[in-house]
């Protein structure tokens, strides 16, 4: 028995984490790719709880960046970036349940060098910004682009190789009345670049109008802490995941668990607020599920409580709150 | 001649700051309010540039908080909140165009006592809120109503009288592909809550979608630097715009102009970074329309700068810097 | 009679607001300026509370920057900047106490051109600094040296000349055990940059250590708000305060008094920390001296609050909150 | 061989990270312990560099809290708190040197329960602070008491025992002029709380001023990411460490070196500004001393890099960028 057959997903859902029928969005299906996170649009599948679905995933530059010669402030096209697929109407989900993302397999696709990061004019996490606004000179523009192998990793160059550790940069459900461009991360989810949500790994998304109307996109191929330039290895991918529902469980903002940990994620400016929404959640729900007394819980996350961060280069910064298994005790939810 | 024949308005836009024909919006035209800030929904009027239009807004409650018994958490239904008056489609906006919005009048209208103030639980500048999250007990919730009177001003109580100093909280055009809540303030105006925004003062707004689909509302009575538990002196009115349109002239956020000064408004997280974003342009403006150079325009702003506190309470913290016309000189745009 | 009959220095200090015996620090009489606000060294002046004292201020460049082609990062000698008059040991002081100053006079002196403005590598609001560390390349440096005549004004260039609006840019007390760049603004004044603190006011320090330790310097010939890239009309002065004494007044933050309002400064970051410092402490004081509810005032203040931006470039950032005396009402504590 | 011997520490230090002459610093030795970094105070001990100097730690509470019925805010006597052991004086440090310290050991001391946590009111990351100041109630005060032992842990309750996973909470040189609180971290060092500042690790540390006037103190039994609620599991130690000093390398901020990894130490607020100085001066080192081209560094950065979150509740939060050794190249300073 895996750990997933006792994970919340599997105790919870109404498909009880078994899969079901297996759907496809290829480039040719999905067609348009979209840049914001709303239900304005008609959804490009219906699934049941327990559908498997791979989608072909564009960069998050929909593959325009071919060359180390290309100027990116030419070819990009402002607020048309990181394009998502979907969405996908999940039947049965309703405002106050919560959406249960398995994330299968992440496969790399595409021609090579199909791995690409850029730096880019008033982005990034060194640089100043349209928000952390600086009468400085900008730095340079610059494309680099990567052989990108899911054995034999990103090649950076002839001595640096790093390893293959994709995640999705960018998944989440339809926000109640909004359509958010899919470069912001929130308490739907959207661009949070958080490492964690790696295959293995069980996303929670809150349900905020019926459907759900899941998004996702923006797969990198390895991205360190931060993402700090702002452009991660981007790369085209398939993308497989097991979409589950669990009825009346309401969360505030996205959640994570796989073998090692809990997690909650938290997209705030300034940072510290991101780390406290994380931690608050986190705090409350040790209390919710696992037995702690909230303030106990407090004390004893000053002691073990791991902090991931995310991104600091979006329009939210995004950290991820985490306490291993091993010390949460059983899921009484 | 008053300072307005001498307006950018006057002088630049399309209808050179004429007056044109006079629309109304009652609460019956209007029918359905707004929550977004978005171009997904049909325009309520279609208006020349030079139209005069005259709202009937609500408050931002929608009405709904009636008696000082009223409890607001379980009366709000969030995220229907801010209800907003529009969309109005300027004919020959274009992205890249600015709107050029002369506030005629504010008149309050409504039963007494017309205005309402309340403490919300999670909302505040001085209370833990669901970013700047926080494990102390929440205040209690409290409902203020106060007679407004245009004449006679705001009543607290029995010795305290305040101005009748009425302004629009929400104001701003459609982003160009999203539907943003009308709580949030951006680089299309929105939820500002700055106390500039009031009548005699001209708005200008990028427009960043055909028509410009501009929205109004959430007017206040009364409000300090900083709105500071989030909630002003919330009144329904009559408000009297006068839209023009500047073609082919493109800032990227909200400016104002009145008879004393030039502004630049910034909205952020944190409140350094909209105070960076508005100085940055004021700079930028005064070195593009106005004969400085850069950096003497800088060195210029640390000596005379003026900067206004909007709001420290909602999604984007928004700040106004400023420059008196006595030292900015002649425009030269 | 002027309404510093009434204010609270000569309500409640030991002196009674009445002026005592005139002392003179001039520049021979200070020697060796000081770069830090500490007990550690022998205070410069024994005074009773009431004490008169002129003091010939250096500019915060203590006058090394003479010319335009002066390049400051070779001739300024980090930490060796802001150079403080004192320290002034009030008889009597203790911790928990309260000093009160009470700014009579700013004059400029020395040789003209006697202001300096100046662009320095990593430092201003609108660069990349120490703390907002950025790649990108730095502005080049900058010196502006101007003409500072108490009536005619500042001079920039030929059209425009700024009024002379003097201010102390750093007064303070002693922290009780540590020593602190005079660089720095916090719970004991410092390098607030606050325009507020000009003639005519009164400022309330908090007392941490006996004696007090009180130190003054760096006055600006103009500053806007915000003193936006870090160096505002540096000049020197012979400035003239008078020094009283509040026993059992305990203030956590400095406070300020004039003939229009009531303020409480905060100094912090990021800078809603500083806001939300000022206005809780404002909040509270008006609970505590001027009859109001805790929630109410907070309340009132959400309307008529007022807040000035002193820096937004200094290691802590500063913000004024106040509330009109009219609306306060009187005094009860 | 170990990789130790190719550290930098072993390869550029005076003594060649070989161990001289042992010392130590007894409670009776120290005498008096020290809440401010600072040169104002007589040295405790003068070292050469090599020196072994092993000593006895007081917890951040100096003993006090001795009972989960003590009350935290009556016993203690801020800002006489975090009691540091030193200065010591390293012979031959200059300003613009660095000091290496080579952790060699920490053993817990003193009667059981030896650990102590507590919640203090206006303190820690989930609660309003005398910065993010509110107006909500505090939550209640909390002192528990844990049983610290080497071997077997850190004993939480009776299902939940932490590893004994000890660092150095506390630990740097004087700053130049300054005498700062203990409670403080900065470019110095001082209160970082960073849990990578254990045994098996060389932190390098600025010399700001003649001989260094190292101190250190505050070590942790067990703590997580930031350590939420501002005290970790606070405990007396027996800490060992070798001291040695290189001669002519000037860092800005500390750095750290483990047999994995290079580190560079941010402290700073807001949390991004920690980020931000951390990773700049790791994409600059990488520049210098390891053959990459910045810019390439701070791409490569974006993909590979790490960073730790020390504390997010002290004046200033901190948090450590790394690389790992194996991506980062051969050592070529």
């Amino acid at each position: 028995m895996s750990w997933f057959d006792e994970s919340i997903m599997a105790r919870k859902a109404v498909a009880k984490g078994k899969p079901g029928e297996h759907h496809t969005i290829t480039e040719a299906e999905q067609g348009i790719y979209h840049y914001v996170y709303g239900a304005f649009v008609e959804p490009k599948l219906h699934v049941q709880p327990g559908a498997v679905i791979s989608a072909e995933t564009h960069d998050a530059f929909e593959g325009k960046i071919k060359h180390e010669t290309d100027k990116p402030s030419e070819i990009l096209n402002f607020p048309y970036l990181n394009p998502q697929n979907g969405p996908i109407y999940v039947e049965g989900a309703e405002k106050g349940d919560t959406l249960a993302v398995y994330i299968r397999e992440i496969k790399p696709r595409g021609e090579q060098p199909s791995g690409t990061t850029v730096l880019l004019p008033e982005f990034g996490g060194l640089v100043a910004t349209g928000d952390t606004a600086m009468l400085n000179p900008p730095l340079p523009e610059r494309v680099k682009k990567l052989y990108v192998d899911a054995e034999k990793g990103v090649k950076w160059n002839d001595r640096i190789t790093l390893p293959y550790e994709p995640f999705i940069g960018t998944i989440g459900t339809s926000p109640e009345i909004e359509a958010i461009s899919s470069l912001v991360p929130d308490y739907y989810g959207g661009n949070m670049d958080l490492p964690d949500v790696a295959p293995g790994a069980v996303v929670y998304l809150p349900v905020n109008t019926k459907g759900a109307y899941l998004y996702l996109g923006d797969c990198h191929a390895a991205q360190g802490d931060g993402e700090l330039c702002g452009v991660a290895v981007e790369h085209p991918t398939v993308t497989t995941i097991q979409v589950d529902l669990i009825k009346g469980w309401t969360i505030k903002t996205p959640r994570l668990e796989n073998e090692q940990f809990y997690m909650t994620i938290g997209s705030s400016r300034p940072l510290e607020d991101a780390a406290r929404q994380a931690y608050r959640e986190l705090t409350r729900w040790l209390a919710a599920d696992f037995g702690f007394e909230e303030l106990d819980a407090y004390m004893l996350l000053t002691q073990c409580g791991r902090m991931r961060l995310g991104n600091m280069v979006d329009p939210k910064y995004t950290m991820g709150a985490s306490i291993l298994k091993s010390i949460a005790g059983p899921y009484q939810g």
